[in-house]
């Protein structure tokens, strides 16, 4: 007999959105708080998410000619000062090493919060030629930031992540490099993730620590915050220059290389519940979906009922997709709410008068709608209808970050926008720092980016009114 | 013009067997020193040898229904202390991190030397009932341990492994689990790695801290040395009652789960060094090796080779295997030694003489033979050469473990068998410490393990001359 397992509520978006978050955070067993302070752990079903998305990011990566390394997690303190902007920015947040066994260390040792100094010294002992450019390195690891206020995935102490770094040999090469990277994220939050992203440069405020230039791609969530999906440096030779990384050139001179580094975190989990769930729970994107499709089989007390489904089942496992069969005791309605729960994009119903008509019905997580199919249709209308929900999925995150961006031509009516309906703010700015911290100061609101596509018209800078062609997006961040 | 690049020397194994290690890790560009004391880089041909691994190892662990996830990399000192003899073990060997910021922390946290207590920790906050059991969990990850002196790959203060641990509801499920996990490894070292093992258990003395049974593979290396290949272990409750991780059993009543743990590292690429390796460099397993077969143009200046050998080689991907073309300028004999150095298992050579005769020649990295194919044939001659090649490397390697396996009688006997020859002497032993400390003290030798397959025949201990019937081996192990 069917149990009366309850269905664990979360609670609704509208009402407390980040309660909302938290909640699908751990009732999707995403994630579980560590007992160390600003740790968290990634749970098996978070994990595969990540997995999947490592697995696709990778080959992207790797078609491109890079190949991965591992470095050293620990790097002394000395070899982290001698880049001095790097450092200012990233030793506040420094987790330092200070004894090894029982023995008191005579320099200290930082944690990687990011590892450009130890690519940058392997390199100065590697390199020699310009043949042996450029160097397309790339490390999947964890890395620490000692912040002060923590959230699942967005922000706490360790994370896991990709650092990608490279060297050319000329400073066109390095900056094609960053370009390209910047255009892998774009790529993957769109046709993998289904998040539409904004690409754009950094301010100079908000740009990388020790970068010449930091790219980004910025994500709209649900509750029209902004959230910053990935980012691509482009460092100019000023690492190598601080790190004595030279090669011989063509013309048999020493010369600095050109470098980039390029990253995304697991942050991009909490961007995928931001700007897909609901309050029914998780709704993950097909593609990085650990379960794209769960089988529920209907009745299955009755006779065939259960043989049926798992046939159905492999069926849809031999045609390559990731698929489960739920067959436990509990109740239809517990499971229906469980694997809505947890996201799977597509579950697929059977039970006799189905299988008496020679169909079964596919549920669309994203928006409830039931597709009745013929039994041997099935691969090819769950195919079709996992790629139609990508598509639903990119077009409603879409129309969101649309209806959501405003254009302001004063500071006083950029904030009046953002508080009525938060978004983002679509400004002409005149480059200056004094203006940016107006911003920030009357609006709460960050510089997002200054989008690649720019459209070229003079207007007046939001906040001083001089007059500039450029394109700014502002808002509120995670 | 071929350009007549240097071919760079390696020691002879013969005449400084460390050296030559030292040298193939270095020359092959498996691993750099990294400006951190002890710690090592591994650069993009080590690690992609180790992404091979993982990506092996990893599905196997995921057909037994094993999941991965991500625990914190620092472990509060309290939560590390609660077992005592884990911490008593693993103390003097750990990195401390001290400072958050510009804090002193209040607690110390300990850089993570294995995280069974992580993983009770996070068990004692999730588990509720026996319906969630077993939780079958691995993580990849690098840990750290203080050693004073390393080596790359078999003892450095971070490596790479993976760590499995894993909750059940019996003693008798945990104990199949540990023997499951023990043949698996047994399994890929074997049919993988092409390396032979020995089966065993380890005794108290050489088991791991905290553990109940400690079992493993033992390897012998081509200086017949013993190499422990990888280890499972068997917890009982004693950390789950540590660390208070309790379920609701089928009785209704709180039980304490049986656990085990189980690893294998980054040392794995020292074990394959230092079985399959020759004077001319690595030599690698095809099932792992990042390039399987590298295929070279002889006298690519002349007409349609290049193309020739392009063809050959994505027919070759188009088969599915991982294959590299090299068309450099530099000299024949120059690149010939080069892909040797890097251990790649087959090579394939074209030239106008083989173009017009429609053949070309595979060259075997493991014993040089060359074997002239019909041109069509391609595909599947190299597909059967790579799989002879695992074969005879397995079998040299086993050849060299029974050959320099030696039965001993007495600690003299022992004694003497190993200094002349080396290897694992195989003994009776009574179970006593003082006659495995005898072997140590006298012969410099380790107890390396009890092997499962016990011949059950009763004979006198090493050492003090009872009556026993457990054999066991002995090496002088790295």
């Amino acid at each position: 007999m069917a149990k009366d397992k309850k269905v664990e509520q979360i609670t609704d978006m509208e009402v407390d959105f980040a309660q909302w978050y938290t909640d699908i955070c751990r009732k999707a067993e995403l994630v579980e708080y560590a007992s160390v302070k600003g740790f968290t752990i990634l749970r098996p079903y978070g994990y595969a998410i990540w997995e999947n998305i490592q697995s696709i990011l990778d080959g992207m990566f790797k078609k491109t000619g890079h190949v991965n390394v591992a470095m050293p997690v620990l790097i002394p303190e000395s070899l982290l000062k001698k880049e001095g902007e790097l450092v200012n920015g990233f030793a506040p947040e420094v987790a330092w090493v200070t004894m090894g066994g029982s023995e008191q260390l005579e320099e200290r040792l930082a944690f990687r919060p990011t590892s450009e100094t130890m690519f940058c010294d392997h390199w100065h002992s590697v390199l020699h030629s310009w043949r042996e450019l450029p160097m397309l390195y790339n490390q999947w690891c964890s890395v620490i930031r000692w912040e002060k206020t923590t959230r699942p995935f967005l922000r706490s102490r360790e994370f896991w992540w990709q650092e990608g770094h490279t060297i050319h040999e000329t400073a066109e090469e390095a900056q094609a490099e960053t370009e390209q990277q910047l255009n892998c994220y774009a790529d993957f939050f769109e046709n993998i993730l289904a998040i539409p992203v904004v690409r754009g440069r950094k301010t100079e405020k908000e740009k990388f620590a020790g970068a010449e230039a930091t790219y980004t791609v910025e994500c709209m969530m649900k509750d029209r915050k902004s959230l910053q999906g990935a980012t691509s440096h482009y460092f100019g030779d000023k690492f190598s220059r601080a790190y004595d990384v030279t090669f011989t050139g063509r013309d048999n001179k020493l010369q600095y290389p050109f470098q980039t580094s390029w990253g995304s975190t697991t942050r991009m989990i909490g961007a995928i519940i931001m700007t897909h769930g609901d309050n029914n729970g998780l709704v993950l994107p097909p593609k990085i979906a650990p379960v794209q499709v769960i089988v529920l089989p209907v009745a299955q007390h009755k006779e065939g009922v259960l043989e049926n489904a798992a046939k159905l089942r492999d069926r849809l496992l031999e045609a390559g997709l990731r698929v489960k069969m739920d067959d436990s005791d509990n109740s239809m309605g517990w499971k229906c709410a469980q694997h809505e729960m947890k996201g799977v994009p597509l579950r697929v119903e059977c039970g006799p008068r189905d299988m008496e008509a020679g169909q079964c019905v596919l549920v669309r997580r994203n928006d409830g709608e039931k597709i009745t199919v013929k039994m041997e249709d099935l691969e090819s209308a769950v195919i079709e209808q996992l790629d139609i929900v990508h598509n639903m999925m990119f077009e409603a995150a879409k129309k969101n970050m649309d209806d959501n961006t405003y254009e302001a031509a004063t500071v006083e009516e950029a904030v009046a926008l953002q508080k009525e309906h938060g978004g983002f703010i679509k400004t002409k700015w005149c480059g200056d720092l004094a203006c940016e911290m107006a911003m920030k100061e009357q609006g709460g609101m960050s510089s997002r980016c200054m989008p690649l596509a720019q459209s070229g018209t003079v207007g007046k800078c939001v906040c001083c009114g001089k007059e500039t062609t450029t394109d700014i997006y502002w808002g509120v961040a995670y």
